[in-house]
């Protein structure tokens, strides 16, 4: 019964789709005729530390278990480091025990899920760092601009990272842009959201301080403030707080554009409740994190 | 017959690579309802720009076809750009012609495909620029470092780049590294590949001089110069061309390790062949490009 | 281009998704030899009129268009009623031409999609109007009560009768039920989901009154009354009434437990926003439509 | 070693379709972010007891554990019925043992899994006893009438419910309709099957008694009885007697159309060896069975 | 409408299977980088006739058409031959017309699917004809003992052979082997059978003469007599014809074990129905067939 | 730890592969209602010999393993002669312990693995003494002329026999045929491949002397030699040693055309580095291997 994992258990991906990704990033790698370098090497044990080269933000930890279960179940994995947790350079993450060709067939695959999963909770933990210097209680999230096919495992590397979860895709809530303003008012998409969507989150994004009063009177769950000036911000923050200051349940205000390591401080400031980035899950470089046998 | 496209055809991904792909990536933003935020727009027919918003080199171009089929087959794409083509902040791209709704609700997962991909051929460009100023003949390549599930689009985005594939997988040529020459040495990991694997390519990292100068003489076909500085790459150049000069199939020396934007022409000055970057594959930030409704 | 598919495209499931099941359910009637029976028939062009054999709502359409397509690009499906409309016995709701044995192999699974997804439409329509018939403004949806592997057909049918969705699955929004308050009060379980899922709806279960208020002065953005009567109920109304009376987003109050056909006027009649039935997706029979060839 | 459960080893779908069934479930309830209110729960050690609230008859166990299995290996489930039997309403059926939230995020796929297949068994056994009780021999079957994609499932439920199974699909036997008549005789239609597809049952659907005749002396293997009042059900056992008496091998009769709890009694008496009923797997009910924690 | 491919349907595997194998094969030689070589190849238009090099049947049609439609929809394929015809060493097959590159990244999958299953279409028609020369009518058809993943299109290879199929799988019919006879008698085995599989084929192995008897008089649909000489064969069939020879459904005697090509003419005249080889779907070697251009 | 298969590692495939393969061979045989015969068999313990009827190589072991593991965890399954080891008639090959039915259900999917992969290394084998005894160095290789579907097993199986491995696919190196070479001359060729895939072996066939010439000068990694007569392979050889004689990378040269048993002495006694055989793995015949039971 393994459960300290299940103290950061809202931190991993669901569990059906790191089996599926493990089997595809496996297939892509071996087939059709395996690892021809590691069939050199004689079936020695061997021991690997997970050495992490330079501080960052650990994530991926469940599927490299599932890399090396996929590949030889006589490997074992043991980590000294939880997921989402602060890690140093030079820091030994983890151990991996077992055949060594067994090792070194699934070293490349478990480490690129583990370097990218951690550049993603990396980045993120670097806004979410930058937003809070600001005093303010803005947090960050992330959004649907996602790399094809890893959006799952990114969201959660967001979450490792101290950043929270957008939508995670159309089906989940509604967000009406620019683009499907064409022809619908904000008040008619809102009433006919409520309509044909009860229950669901409907964010109405906004360029201007006049759609963001138009989206709160019509009663929008969340406005999403688009390539606003930080002042521009603040005075819609200040709208909704005359308009819904004393409800329990305020529409939840969001920043999106133009967002970066330098300006993010500013926009946290305004007393925004989220601002969004889709760097975190776009543009997030690896970790370096590698293998030491011996 | 669309025999322009033919032209390109050597930087394209396989058909059955990207028809999975885009399969996987609409289920995934799709699942289980649909797109909410869609169903209520008018299905009038729409067109919209695909607008790049900053420059950079376009990758992605058939993954953009496939999504827009899959989702809805009245929607019609056309590109006025070539797949690997250098484009310009504000450029048009090409043209998305259909029913709205369809539009809005391909949209995403069109983007993040093109960003994804026209990210890595762009910093892959960047990269083979810098190579190609300091006036050698090094080439650019990428390494097996790539985000798991994506490997065979992020290798054509790397050749849309301008910049070459490295081995696909580990089924495709043996590479000796350092781990595996544990317990067994260079001259007889290059035997037993010949014996088992006759045919392929086997290439040896080297840390040090000596070494290779022992996978030269041991008959390597390619030799990877790990984390050395560019003098030392430029003995082990001079080395191979001792052994070698008039032979028409010499060893393909490869530097890897320490490589970045500012170290890169140094070491294309050593007469290296090819330089291997990690970063295009694992570290390439989205490219900016957009739809333009209207 | 077929644009007046589209008024009715909300009701409708996701294309990937009918692709799948499609494929999955031909897989299922023909593996492994193929249909021995129609391989008996010569190769005459026929058509066949869908007919109902009973009044109802039709739901089911694009999976009736995707089984003939899949089986033989050459059989042509129009069809004369609308998805979602309500349909009388003995009434033709469309055409089926082709070869006779493309038809009659994919006759079964055609019908198969048609009568479930009908059936579910059809139960939904009768507890839309049972409910309606009160006077009250409450409206129908689904549960996550669904038979396996079909949720996104079963829940786009219930669309197709007049009701709505109740959140797709355990990733869209959260809801906290008796067994997650073991060892967390609802205060709690709030706030956490505001910390850790900001912009998703945060739905509590309740089993009394006082629960009731419990949630709504938590903030809950809904209150699922469990197991109540209908008076009950009525006093959670007025509560809600009371807190949340001139804003503009009040708490969604959704009734659920002991609700049929008989029982749902009166619920309908207490001013609760939504009533849930986990029978219209694991209770509905099939409605009885069949092929008429000649 | 567990060989108790191999008493009812043929009441059971085959292994790998319920690994492709939960699989496919549980990635519909999951996806993509995974389970948001299991995440608030602490990680203690629960015990869930499985309890009917309705009698029935049990089936879907096999579905069960796999459900809970491929969520956390840690949970364990014991049944203290087995599949296939009789359950009282308040009956407990087995015992869930693990940690909290897995137990939470698996109960809806398994429930939905127990409760829609326990409810075909439960409807089949309905028919079945009124089979029984009419005195005749004939027993009950299932027809291709499924819900598109459980078919596997379904069938064996009809097992569990003491059913058995008409073919399984198009590919195990011939069976000769109406529609198949249209430009070839009943005599063409079997003299063609054992030419083209020798040692498989050769059924032919007939609307009168002198349908059933000739198909009897065509040597049919079975016939269809098919929409037929119960005196003429009687005529067509009488001629085939009459015809086949001393055979050690009858053609089989079977009953189809018309066919509910009132009226199989009647059917049941003719003498007629199958009666079929579409509703078993079209049209049943969930059993209600729940979780009950403490 | 494509009507003459119809006179041959009952030849073809079923449509699903063929694009799942399709897509299957190409996957295993495209992925991950695609063709390198074709890449080098100017995309001018190209013809290829489809040649027999030596005589035999031919199969497999449908899985080129499927190929080169997935490599490329502009590649056009127009057979002169039809699905299970006798063809000649020299004669043109078919055309293939599109782009060259298409042509050669589809041509080794393409004509692997040609070969491999005309290679079993032939090798089945020549136990056919070698069991036609001995005048009796017994026919010959094949068994499980299929290559993994592909046993829908070798036995449809086997009836374009002119052959049948034997069982599709553990599925379709009861076949009671000696191990299924360890603890449980012949008779018992066949009423278990009736009573818990109606309506389905009931087959028993025997080894010897009384085992037949005892089978036959047990009621077996189907005999399978294996390992035994012509002569025990005989006495055999004369028992069945004693025993049933005045009903139109008689048991269908099989022979197997031993079989042939120098055999099968003596056991063939014994008068048994059927005899199975195993070897037309385990040994058949590739015909050969290639690819002429321009 | 089982350390002791892992001498012979190099000649198994890949382990995803087996999982693949074995899913889908278990479907094709259990779908959709499981093992009707195997149901009438108490759940006895049982074991069974693998027992090979006729010698030849063993190939396909992890196949096996994977089969009646994946049918029943309960079944073990232990081998007393290693993948690759010669067999000969009579001989047990191995034990599978467990309850019968399991055995039963699994027994024809794991001997059709276990014949036809048998087949192909026994094949090869054959192949590789042949050539062996011509007292020459050449080694025999397989094509992609392979099952479609089966690759990467019937890859792995000629090694068993051993052979060694041509190009897995289109993607693993440049192979230069007549076909590609309409419109472009060798020369061009190999630089074009030089230029766009550095790295990767490039081999031109060739079917004269002249043409291997021009290969040889022009840098081919390695010549195929097509259809030529042993005196012409041997002015081959000839030229290329008088070339390359003093390099440790020589071109290799393989032999491919018009090769059987009787001829591939005469070619291995050429001087030529491989022979390719298509036969190997799409005209193998099955080897006999059974279960025994008792």
């Amino acid at each position: 019964m393994e459960i300290s994992k299940s103290d950061s258990a809202w931190l991993h991906p669901p569990v059906n789709v790191v089996r599926e990704a493990v089997a595809r990033a496996l297939a892509e790698d071996l087939s059709p005729i395996g690892d021809l370098t590691s069939s050199l090497v004689p079936p020695v044990l061997a021991e690997a530390r997970i050495v992490s080269r330079e501080p960052g933000r650990l994530a991926g930890t469940m599927c490299v278990n599932e890399t090396f279960a996929a590949v030889d179940p006589d490997v074992v994995v043991s980590w000294s480091v939880d997921e989402g947790a602060a890690i140093s350079a030079g820091e030994v993450l983890g151990i991996v025990r077992g055949p060594l060709p067994s090792i070194l067939t699934a070293e490349r695959t478990a480490l690129n899920f583990l370097g990218h999963l951690s550049g993603i909770a990396t980045l993120t933990n670097n806004y979410v760092t930058a937003a809070a210097a600001s005093g303010g209680k803005a947090r960050v999230w992330d959004t649907r601009k996602t790399i094809p096919g890893l959006r799952s495992l990114a969201k959660a590397a967001v979450r490792a990272g101290g950043g929270r979860n957008h939508r995670g895709n159309l089906s989940e809530w509604i967000l009406v842009k620019d683009n499907h303003l064409v022809g619908i008012g904000i008040a008619q998409a809102i009433a006919t959201s409520r309509d044909r969507w009860p229950g669901r989150t409907v964010q109405v994004e906004c360029d201007t301080f006049d759609q963001c009063v138009e989206a709160l009177e019509a009663g929008a769950d969340a406005v999403l403030l688009d390539n606003m000036a930080p002042e521009e911000v603040e005075a819609c923050v200040s709208a909704a707080e005359v308009r819904q200051g004393g409800q329990t349940r305020r529409t939840l205000l969001e920043v999106s554009g133009g967002v970066n390591l330098e300006t993010i401080g500013a926009y946290a400031a305004t007393g925004v409740d989220m601002i969004s980035v889709g760097a975190l899950t776009n543009s997030a470089r690896v970790i370096d994190i590698g293998f030491d046998l011996g």
